[in-house]
């Protein structure tokens, strides 16, 4: 059982000796536990295995406990366990949800026609997003009903692709793979310095590609996942209304922050892309499941639209938000969004998201002066990605060395940071998002970094 | 605002007069709100237009409130809003997760070489199990990766069917669509006339389209959405096997009643088919979301699997759960499911849920002594489809009647019913899943759907 102490981010144990913690719990099999014994258990075994994500030193995931508002709003949902796909389930969790979706609309000033639908997660508001970019070109530009045909409708499968940046996430691999077309139909145009679409690149493509291939979906990434990079929206959506390409937006991460006055410049163009995602669970207080498909035009939720005989029926006269979008289950994730914006205010939630963008900007003022580090780009956001460079470590063994500490950190228990790869080279990734996250304590984690890289041994 | 009294099942507002009554709520430019201000807000404006799944008139749909148990383990989840699709997000979380999935496995005697993901819902779980049902077939029949080359691969979309029964779930027309295939790409047989999967039907489709298709997933249903029938696994699985075709298990209501010893004959072959999905956020008192596909061989989960550079690695040595399912970020509702089951203990757990039945049967019992009254089907979960048949309306009006009385119901806000189709034909269809449904309110229901038969004019 673990003992340690309460200002770990985590016990620091391993699989085996977490497993060992659990394993009393899951004999299904055994005589009912009392709220009391359950409590206690949980309290000794689990609770420390947990990650603490308002320590001041958890700066490497999207992750976020939520605020009281949103902890509020979430008690009731959990209370009442609404589901919200059809009128009969939920009346009100129904009209709550279709509201809040045309005031987010309106809060990121799309237009009169734009409509939401919340999602689960950012993976399927983004294979939701590019299904419909798919439907949108089979009927559009073929003249065919992609729900009924497949991809057969269209005459040559081969010339199918989604193009997007060399930085954007996963996701959309998952995405592109479910909807049968495979990883090959995604065609990647590289990124600037800091780590922006190439928007002369991506002209490039669509104009080498334009006989050969039908692109029926560009994706721009507003917040890329390894620096929090804004694809520049304005021109990659002009491309896009101009070529007629489906323009979708995933900004799962990055959407929050064009509520920064500082920041909504960089969102230009939002209004003329057709599809955007968010998930207000990586950036605001609020629990998961909490994100959002936008649409350009409410009417192209129709193309996820399948009528049921026993709900979502055609001729029912209440609305049915379970028509917008693939579940026939879903939560009132909309409850704790709404509690926690209106408890936080606007404006509250304003500052402590630009909050998040002075600490990494002033962390990354002083880590330029270190010499034993390179920034590796402008932050953006709240995203930061360094190496750590010491002198007396060869080259060829810098990417070694980031994994080292990256192992390190994560078998003590005691900091929190992320490792991924920046133009093929192995780097440490620095989130800010809690509010309990500043200047001090990140540069805490630096230095216990650069200890740890005192005892690699070469 | 609405001032109805709380024993009804919600306000019986229309969705303007809800609309009215939560607009306050939503204008998010506005100034904060306290905690108290909310709560006020949210008691007056938006409970009273919630629906009380706890109601004994409650018989529409497959919603529950969460148990003690549940809710126990959802507030602990709710509270450290752990992400457990990576070690690192939760290491507690992860294991958790894990050791639940295994656990889950044993409860329904699955081999020790099958395993199991955590989904979001039932709609998705499919959509995995006909994903993964594709890319096996790829994989073993025509020797190519589907994750890189997608359908294309394929010698000939047009072959490509999945088959089920006409009662099947309509999520399965969602994964159809989402995989590119199109719902022509469904093929249907018949079911009896308890509404089962016909399994000569099935047989004798399966020889004819033995040729001139590619069967890529069979899918049978483990209580249907109308009838709550169990389709016979036990034979589909032996010809599936025997022909190298996929099966998959379509669960989501049904595969609780396996825990009813009474009921678990029904499921003979569920050890023999490759994947299952099953939603305990259905039937057990557990919040949205909760759901899981089971794998008959934990290594198809491969299938699933996109390494990524900032998690998920394909080095990491630890657990890594997001490697088996699409999600980037899933909540942790394996603890809401271990309390609720582990408070309840597994025989209360079977006892609650055959009290469904018991209930069910006994209701069909009486009605079947109704003249005015056509009971549709044998029930053999907790699903019971009746038609109100007063001598005075022709048969031609019969349609229209169960549509009348259920507009009316759902109008009232005083009892909750559901309507549905079976061979063409409307019923009313009445689900057993809340403790505080017993046969007295249900026949109360009844007495009440009958007098407002007799408003039905002509």
């Amino acid at each position: 059982m673990n003992d340690k102490k309460d200002s770990r981010i985590y016990s620091g144990a391993t699989p085996s000796e977490i497993e060992e913690d659990l394993l009393p719990l899951l004999d299904f099999e055994a005589k009912k536990l009392t709220l009391k014994e359950l409590s206690k258990i949980i309290n000794q075994r689990l609770i420390p295995h947990l990650m603490n994500y308002n320590n001041p030193h958890f700066i490497s995931m999207y992750n976020l406990l939520p605020d009281n508002g949103g902890k509020f709003g979430a008690e009731i949902s959990l209370e009442y366990n609404q589901g919200v796909t059809a009128w009969e389930v939920s009346p009100g969790g129904v009209v709550l949800e279709e509201l809040c979706c045309q005031a987010l609309c309106r809060l990121f000033n799309l237009s009169s026609e734009a409509d939401a639908t919340f999602m689960y997660c950012g993976t399927y508001s983004n294979q939701s997003a590019l299904y419909l970019a798919l439907h949108w070109t089979a009927e559009k530009k073929y003249g065919f009903d992609f729900g009924k045909h497949g991809l057969k409708g269209f005459p040559d499968l081969n010339r199918l692709v989604a193009v997007t940046s060399t930085d954007a996430h996963l996701s959309l691999k998952h995405a592109i793979r479910v909807l049968g077309l495979g990883e090959e139909s995604i065609i990647t145009v590289p990124v600037d310095k800091n780590h922006h679409m190439d928007i002369e690149a991506l002209k490039e493509t669509l104009t080498r590609l334009k006989d050969e291939k039908d692109i029926f979906c560009v994706i721009a990434t507003a917040g890329t996942t390894s620096t929090g990079s804004i694809d520049p929206v304005l021109p990659i959506a002009t491309l896009c209304n101009k070529l007629n390409i489906w323009c979708h937006v995933d900004g799962a991460y990055g959407l929050s922050y064009y509520l920064v006055p500082e920041k909504k410049p960089l969102f230009n163009g939002i209004e003329l892309v057709d599809s955007i995602t968010w998930d207000p669970h990586k950036t605001l207080g609020v629990v998961i499941p909490n994100s959002l498909l936008f649409l350009k035009r409410k009417d192209d939720f129709r193309r996820h639209s399948i009528f049921g005989d026993y709900f979502n029926r055609e001729e029912d006269l209440e609305p049915n938000p379970g028509l917008k979008s693939p579940p026939t289950t879903r939560p009132l994730s909309a409850l704790p969004l709404v509690t926690s914006i209106r408890y936080t205010g606007i404006d509250g939630l304003r500052k402590r998201l630009n909050d998040n963008l002075i600490t990494i900007q002033t962390v990354y003022n002083e880590l330029k002066k270190d010499d034993e580090i390179e920034v590796c780009h402008k932050p953006e956001l709240g995203v930061l990605c360094i190496r750590i460079i010491p002198k007396n470590i060869p080259k060829s063994h810098l990417d070694q060395l980031q994994r080292f500490i990256f192992e390190e950190i994560k078998h003590e228990g005691k900091f929190s940071i992320s490792t991924t790869k920046i133009d093929n080279k192995a780097v440490i990734r620095l989130v800010v998002l809690n509010e309990a996250v500043n200047v001090k304590s990140i540069l805490e984690t630096i230095q216990h970094i650069k200890r740890i890289a005192t005892h690699y041994s070469i």
